[in-house]
């Protein structure tokens, strides 16, 4: 997998991508450019098999002020409806690419962490945060709708409808320990060993079963709107599949010598 | 938009309405009539454009106690089939009609708020109640199903499935504190600040961007059974068509000035 | 309803069965004889009218080891993909009969609860635990996929999608505590009044109007990926035909008459 990028920080070492988002002077917005670049970025991660998992971290304290003022929302407002809706179909893109990419994604939130950054949040599989992480769906305050990039159907299944209701209407700030409390942060660490724990987490991940993993990914989403049976059904289709994987007869093998498995991934 | 209503009460005053049911000596019960009124207003409520934000408040320290036993279940005892649907079915219009409006609705929750009343606040956006709120959902004690006016759709996406399903199926009350943990209220406040608290919500809300905010509750409805996919294609589009809003453009120029924008809904 | 089972334990009395799994030596795991026979069981269930609840309890201290390493995920790995494919239908028959039986079910769970234990403790209603109890859903950890028997759809509606993403990926143990603050447990009692606590549970529910709580459990499951509006018309004639019942009627005759009513379920 490439980590050369140009508008967005990425690492990979030892099958993990730590990414995050650039110029952290001014809170790490996005750009038309660093959107694209990411979508890319995560629709290539789809096809790689030398990246296990991927750690959004934070960057100089803070997670992502969300689309510049300047540089998108300036633009945005002399746009025609053509210009407007190929932007917020790239936007809704990123959160298809991360929702697709087949790698669990650990967002590390420090700090800000607001608009689009706030929905990169949500569209990744677990969030770590710190106590000083405060994450707002600010749209609202730049005349927009709560409706942005999925959020009107992520945060709901998050937290719950009644308090997504309130900080999409509201655009106010959920605090680190609201977040916890209501299950948007997996837990709170203090933001010096914040990126420590969510790399701890995504090794952790990743020395499992890595097909399985994409498997668990795919299942979330796919069934987000399918009835009980066929949920059901495809699960049985899902989990028959990775029955044949050589990660499960390794797994049953190593329980039989009384030894740890180790997983390779098919 | 008019509130010369005759079956609840209802005050219109600087863009909030302010609705609530009547018969405080009776905890507010829901009566054929006061149903037909409030589909009827909540139906109207769509099309106006001085109304930007409604208060469904509690009346002398109740919500309400839903149907009435003796207005209400008694006639349904004698109906047949078809009279019957046409109750259920007005019943649910008024959900529809509440999910319908086009604008927030706060629930101010104090005392007993059972029945078809615990549905109107799940119908609500937004809930804040008071410590002494006792939410019920009693059609099992009436010899029915809690399959109520969306109740078994609505309630597990507030406050879970698991949860959902203990109150659906025992009919006990949730207390204040469960409901506020659990999501159900936004928050709780003392009794004698109840209405003002939620009124000045109405107040905050509605001066955001009203057309925007039309546009989160829509969607927050409208996604309910969409895939993840559906969701953010739809999202795309609808945040595009707020985008083209003037309202967008006053934040945006408010924000070059360093001032706060005013809204004005278009 | 019969009590003459083979592979696992069943009790019934007054109209409240008791099951569970066996072999407490191995912290009851599944076979594939339990999984058939249980299956059997609950669709069985549907047709009867003499049991109105069901107690999922635990044995020797522990709900469930889920399936057996020896004696299920052995033969498993030798399979081919059409044999796969019927043991992963029939593990998600048993959920489809579990949801489909018409009856509350309340799991009663102490100790372990993992695998497919932890997949039944969420197929049924209601779940009551104890502060040992430790839910997990392993597995992530034989190599296999979090989608599981429907675990993906069902376990982000009962405690949240993050939490449920968490615990799906790592494998890790859930404890009693965040399952009651998660909503996982509805509520955590001492280990040695677990079953009475649950038993109590269950006669207080089938007291009540069990046509009415067929009718809950139907929508409950029926409404899961329905629109809001397709759910309100749903309920509109899933109440409109519970009110055709004469447990209604005994509601308002018993009201009318300021005594309790006495359901007869039908």
């Amino acid at each position: 997998m490439r980590s050369d990028v140009t508008h967005f920080e990425c690492e990979i070492a030892d099958g993990i991508a730590t990414v995050r988002l650039s110029r952290p002077d001014r809170k790490n917005p996005l750009t038309f450019d660093s959107y694209a670049e990411l979508r890319d970025w995560f629709r290539d991660l789809h096809y790689v098999d030398d990246v296990h998992a991927v750690v959004f971290a934070s960057n100089g304290g803070n997670f992502s002020s969300g689309g510049d003022v300047h540089d998108i929302i300036g633009p945005l407002t002399k746009m025609n409806m053509k210009e407007l809706l190929r932007f917020t179909r790239m936007t809704g893109d990123l959160v298809k690419a991360i929702l697709g990419c087949g790698k669990p994604v650990i967002a590390a939130i420090d700090g800000i962490c607001v608009g689009a950054g706030a929905i990169i949040a949500m569209a990744s599989d677990l969030r770590i945060g710190t106590p000083e992480a405060k994450t707002a769906f600010l749209f609202t305050r730049v005349g927009l709708a709560g409706c942005d990039m999925g959020a009107c159907a992520m945060l709901p299944r998050i937290i719950g409808q009644g308090r997504a209701a309130e900080l999409l209407y509201t655009g106010r700030s959920m605090s680190a320990e609201e977040g916890e409390k209501w299950g948007f942060f997996n837990r709170l660490v203090a933001a010096d060993t914040l990126e420590t724990s969510a790399r701890e987490l995504a090794v952790q991940i990743a020395a499992g079963p890595n097909f399985a993993h994409m498997m668990t990914k795919t299942m979330l989403a796919q069934e987000w709107s399918m009835s009980l049976d066929q949920a059901i059904e495809a699960e049985a289709q899902a989990q028959a599949i990775c029955m044949q994987t050589a990660d499960f007869e390794r797994a049953y093998r190593a329980f039989v010598a009384k030894d740890r498995p180790v997983f390779e991934g098919d």
